[in-house]
C-alpha cells in the first residue's frame, strides 16, 4: 500500500476505534494539525502530539469522522509525501491534505466542505427555474425576488448582518445565499465597489487576477492580470446582482446592541437618510482590514492651510499638478499614491518613511512566491482555485517563515541591483525581522511592505524625494517640520499611516467592552514588531468565533475574502439550522488593539 | 496509421500539391463538406464531389491550407469514425471535425478560429491592466474607458455600427471588443436586456442553461436550467457592462444610407432624442428573429374594444383575472401566454390554432435531443460549449431531418399518453412535415413549436380552451368571430403569430431595394411550409455576406448568438485589417420575404 492510502487508513482506523493516543502517534513530534471548522467549529492549527491529543479528546467522540479516501495521485518529493484526501464528520463532508516525512505525518489539514442536508445546490443539483405545470397565481422569478428583498429586514429578520460590503462581505453574502441563510449587507457606499472606486485614482490591484477571483463566478479569461480599482468596482456591483444578494447599500451601520433575552442583535441602520433597526442572530463586521483609518495626531493640524488627508480619503494626483506634495509612510498606498502625484505634475512628492519596509518587485513576486499556485501555469496545470487555496491553507503558518524565507533570500539576489539603488537612495528595507518576506509580514502587521511597479526607480533616480528615518514633530502653516529639523514646504500632505485592528469597529458600533472582550484582530503572535505574542497560530479573531458571542470578523485581500468566507458561511449555516457547533479553544485576548 | 490520421495525412497532401481532383475522391460520392469562413468566406456547405471540386478550385490557391493535426483521439461506432483536428490557412487558424464512412469522408467540418496576427489577448497572453514605471500623465483604466466611450460615435467612427442589443448584438458585440474592431451597438430600449424584460411575465427560456452561454462569460454553476426572463435581462445588462461594450441604449436607429463615394454607412440615430448620425464601415442589423412582429389585418379592428395586441407587446396575465382572453396561434407564446393568463386568474382563456404545431415536452427535448452535448452529464465528459457548438456545426443541414427524425419517433413513443390527450382534445399536432421535429422546423421556420412546460396537459384538461383548423375572420366589439361561424367573447386578444423576416428590417432603415436585394432571412430552401426551394444548405443570409455590400444579419436564440457571432466577427475584423476576403459563392437570392 501507499505511504498517503496506509497512513489514512491507520488514522482513520485509530479515531474509529477511539484510540487518541494512537491517531496522535501517527504524527510527527512536532506534527501539525489544521482544520478549518471540521473537528473544532474553529480556526485553529494544534502544534504538537500535546494538542492534537487534547484536540481529540475533545471533540472526537461528537465529530465523528468517517469515510478518509484518498483524492488523486500523492506526490513524492525529497523525502516528502503529499496527497489530497476526503472524509466525512456526523454532520459534514470535509476535504484534507498530508504531508508525510517517511510514515508519519508532519501537517494534516482538515477542512469541511459542505454540511448534509445542506448542500449547495450547482451543476447537477441546480434548479429547475421554472416549475413546470399549472400552478395557480404562479409568481415569476422576479415577482418573488423582489418580494424577498422586499421582506427582509422589514416584515422578515435576517439571521445575518454583515456590516461591510467590500469584497468580504460580498463573499459571504453570496456563500451565504448559495446557503439559504438569509443576510443583509450593510454598506454606506452609494453603489457595491465604491469601496475600490473612491480610493486613489491610480489604485490597481497588487496581486495578479489568478489569486483576486471571487467565489462561484471567476472572472473571464481576458481579465487583465492587474485590475485596475474601478473595474473590480464594477464587477463587484455586478457580481451582487448576479448573486442576487440583500444588498443595502447608502446604508450606514450606527450601533449594535446585543439582546440578551431575545439572544439576538439589534442593529440600528441609516438607510438612505431613514432610521431603521434590523435584529439578527449574527452580526459580522465586514469592514475590513482597511476600513478604520490611523490618522496620526501631529501638532499643528489645525494652522496648516494645506490639505492634510488619510491615503483612504485621497483621491488622485490631477488636482495636484504644480503644487508640493508630501506622503507620510512607506509602503504600498504611500508609493503608489507618491508616484501618481510626480507622474500628474506635482512640483515636488516627498515620502517620509519612518521604518523599514519589505519591498518587492511585482514581477518576481508573481514568479517566485504565487507562480506555482496562482498563475496561467498553475491553470493549465490543473490547479484550480480552490485546490491553490487550500494547498496555501495547508501550510501551518509556524512553518510559514522557513519556507518563504528562501524565495525572498532568492528575490533579494535576482534584484540586487534594485535593492543596492534603494540603498544608496536611503531608503530603509528589509525582508522582514527574520527574512521571511512579505507574505509573512501581511500575515503578521497587514502592512509594512511595498510591491514595487515602479516606484521604487523613482525613489532611487530621486523624481520622489526622500527623507527616511525621521517622524513628522508638527505641522506649520505651509510646511512639514520633520523629526531632524527639516522643514518641507507642502501643499498636501498624505497620511499613508494604514488602519487600526478591526476591533476597533466593535468599540464604534457596540462597545468598547465588547471591543476588548474581543481583543486585537489579524496578527499571529509572531513576536516581532506590531504582532506581539504569544504565538496565536492563526489571525487573531478572524472567520472564527471570538470572545463576543455571534460576533464576526471578516476580512483580508480577495484571496482571503473567497477562502475563508466558505468557513465562516460554514459556520453560520450550521447555528441556523441548529447543528450543534461545539467550539474547541476560544483563543483567550491578550491585546486590545 | 489511424484512418483520421491517414485521412487528414492525404488530404493536406493533396492539397498541398494543389489536387483538386485527388482531395475531392477523398469524399464520399455524396460527402460534405461545410466551411465557416476558413476556405470560402463564407458559411457555406458543398454537398457531393462535384461542389466540393468547384469550391477547392475557386479558394484552393488563396487560402493555402496547411498543418493539419488530429486532436484527441477519434472514435469510431458502427462503421462511422469521428475525429477533431486543427489547420491553418494563410490568414489564419481553424479547427475542423471529419466523419469517415470507411477510408472516405462523409462530413468534414472547416471552421476559421482566429486570424493570425490578431489573436484574442487571453490567458497566458492577457493584458498586465497596468503599466509599470513612471509614466507622465498616466491614466487610469476608468478615464481611458470614458475617453474611448466619449470618442467613440463622435470624434472617431466606429468601424461597424449593430442595430439592436439583443443576445445577438451583444454577442457579436464582445467579440469584436475582444478583436479590437471598434462597434457601436444601438438599442432603442433603455437598459440592456430590456428587450427580455419587456417580454411577458411568465417567460422563462426554453432552452437549458448549457445551451445559453454566452461567450467569455458562462453562467456560474447554481444558474437554474431554465433561466427567467429578467434573470437573462439582468445577466445580458451586466454583460454589457463586464465587457466594456459601447452599448448606446435609448437610442433607435430610424435609417442607414450607402454612401458609395466614402464607401461607408450614414448611420441615423435618435439617441435619447437627439439626432446623431454615425458613420461606419459595416453595418449588422441583429435585430432579431423575434424583432419584426407578424401583426395580422382583421376586419373589424378598428370596433374592437378590448384590447388587441401581438404577443411581444404583452405583458402578463395578472391584469386580466377574471377577463376573457383569446390567444391566436399555438406555438411557444401562444401556450405560454395562454397558461399564464389562466393561472393569474382570467375567466376564460381560448386558444385559436389555425395549422399544426411540433409539441414535444421539455424534459424529453432535454435528455433526448440535447442532453449528448447540452446537459449536466456533456460537461462531465469533457464536452465543452465551444466542443457541443462545433459538433452541431459538423452536421450538414441536408443530412439533419434523418438523424432527427428518430428522436422525435422515440419522443412519440414515450409520451404517447399526451400525443393522445392532444388528438382527443383537437389540437392538431405534427413532428414536422417529415417528421424531423422540433429543431428543423425551427431551422426551417423560425417557429411551429411548443416546447411544453405544462400547457398541453391544460389544453387537454380544458382549462384552455381550443378551436383549432380556424382562422379569425373578424372582430367585433366585444367578440371574436372565427371562420366557422363561431363567436367568442373577448376583453384581450393576444396574436402570438411571429415575426417576419429579418429584411423587413433593411427595408424599414434602408430601402425596399435594398431588403428586395437581400431577400428573405433564415429558412433553409427544405420545400417544406414556409421554407420554399430552392435547398440553400445554410440559413439564408444569416450572419455571413448578403447581395447588399457591408450588410450583414445576425440573430437566433442564444446558442446561435453565441456560435455564430465568432464567424461574424472574424469576417468584420478581417476586412478591418484589410485581409483579402473573396467570398465564394454568394447565395443568389430566390424570395423577398
Amino acid at each position: 500500500m501507499k505511504p498517503v492510502s496506509r497512513w489514512l487508513q491507520a488514522f482513520g482506523a485509530a479515531l474509529a476505534r477511539n484510540d487518541i493516543d494512537a491517531a496522535a502517534r501517527l504524527f510527527e513530534a512536532d506534527g501539525y494539525w489544521r482544520d478549518l471548522v471540521a473537528f473544532t467549529w474553529n480556526i485553529k492549527t494544534c502544534e504538537g502530539q500535546a494538542e492534537i491529543k487534547a484536540m481529540l479528546a475533545a471533540t472526537l467522540s461528537h465529530v465523528n469522522p468517517s469515510s478518509w479516501a484518498i483524492h488523486g495521485s500523492p506526490v513524492t518529493i525529497e523525502g516528502l509525501t503529499e496527497g489530497w484526501f476526503s472524509f466525512e464528520t456526523a454532520v459534514g463532508r470535509g476535504i484534507g491534505h498530508l504531508r508525510l516525512k517517511g510514515r508519519k505525518c508532519w501537517t494534516l489539514l482538515t477542512a469541511l466542505q459542505e454540511l448534509k442536508g445542506y448542500e449547495e445546490k450547482s451543476g447537477p443539483t441546480r434548479e429547475a427555474g421554472v416549475e413546470h405545470g399549472a400552478l395557480v397565481d404562479r409568481r415569476s422569478w422576479l415577482e418573488r425576488r423582489q418580494e424577498e428583498a422586499a421582506a427582509l429586514g422589514t416584515t422578515r429578520q435576517p439571521y445575518c448582518v454583515i456590516v461591510g460590503g467590500g469584497q468580504g462581505g460580498i463573499a459571504l453574502a453570496a456563500r451565504l445565499k448559495r446557503l439559504n441563510v438569509p443576510a443583509i449587507v450593510v454598506e454606506k457606499n452609494a453603489r457595491a465597489g465604491d469601496s475600490w472606486r473612491k480610493r486613489y485614482r491610480s489604485l490597481c490591484l497588487h496581486d495578479p487576477v489568478w489569486y483576486d477571483h471571487m467565489p462561484y463566478l471567476p472572472f473571464p479569461e481576458h481579465w487583465p492580470v492587474f485590475s485596475p480599482k474601478d473595474r473590480i468596482g464594477d464587477w463587484l456591483e455586478m457580481y451582487v446582482n448576479v448573486m442576487e444578494l440583500d444588498y443595502w447599500s447608502s446604508t450606514e451601520c450606527t450601533a449594535a446592541k446585543w439582546d440578551e433575552k431575545a439572544e439576538e442583535w439589534e442593529v440600528f441602520l441609516q438607510r438612505n437618510n431613514r432610521e431603521i433597526t434590523v435584529r439578527a442572530k449574527q452580526l459580522v463586521l465586514a469592514t475590513g482590514m482597511s476600513g478604520f483609518p490611523n490618522m496620526p495626531e501631529i501638532p499643528g493640524t489645525e494652522s496648516f492651510k494645506g490639505t492634510l488627508v488619510h491615503s483612504s480619503r485621497h483621491d488622485g494626483g490631477a488636482a495636484w499638478s504644480g503644487r508640493r506634495c508630501v506622503v507620510l509612510g512607506s509602503n504600498n498606498s504611500a508609493h503608489d499614491i507618491a508616484a501618481d502625484l510626480w507622474e500628474q505634475g506635482a512640483s515636488s512628492v516627498t515620502m517620509i518613511q519612518r521604518s523599514p519596509t519589505v519591498v518587492v518587485r511585482s514581477e518576481l513576486l508573481m514568479e517566485l512566491a504565487w507562480g506555482k499556485l496562482y498563475s496561467e501555469a498553475a491553470v493549465r496545470a490543473g490547479i484550480t482555485t480552490e485546490l491553490a487555496d487550500l494547498t496555501v491553507a495547508s501550510v501551518p503558518f509556524r512553518l510559514l517563515p522557513a519556507l518563504q524565507k528562501p524565495i525572498y533570500d532568492e528575490i533579494r539576489r535576482r534584484d540586487a541591483g534594485l535593492y543596492e539603488g534603494l540603498e544608496k537612495a536611503g531608503f530603509l528595507f528589509h525582508m522582514g525581522e527574520d527574512g521571511s518576506g512579505l507574505h509573512s509580514i501581511y500575515l503578521r502587521r497587514g502592512a509594512g511592505y511595498y510591491i514595487d511597479v515602479g516606484a521604487s526607480q523613482m525613489v532611487i533616480d530621486g523624481r520622489i524625494k526622500l527623507k527616511s528615518g525621521v517622524e513628522v514633530d508638527a505641522l506649520k502653516e505651509n510646511s512639514v517640520l520633520l523629526s531632524d529639523g527639516t522643514e518641507l514646504p507642502a501643499d498636501l500632505v498624505v497620511c499613508a499611516t494604514g488602519y487600526g485592528s478591526m476591533n476597533q469597529w466593535a468599540a464604534q458600533l457596540i462597545s468598547q467592552q465588547a471591543a476588548d472582550r474581543v481583543g486585537k484582530c489579524w496578527g499571529l503572535g509572531s513576536g516581532t514588531k506590531y504582532d506581539p505574542g504569544p504565538w496565536a497560530g492563526e489571525l487573531r479573531n478572524m472567520w472564527k468565533p471570538t470572545q463576543v458571542p455571534a460576533l464576526w470578523f471578516h476580512g483580508g485581500n480577495l484571496m482571503q475574502s473567497r477562502h475563508y468566507s466558505l468557513y465562516l458561511a460554514l459556520q453560520l449555516k450550521a447555528r441556523m439550522e441548529g447543528i450543534p457547533t461545539p467550539v474547541y479553544y476560544l483563543e483567550p485576548v491578550h491585546h486590545l488593539k
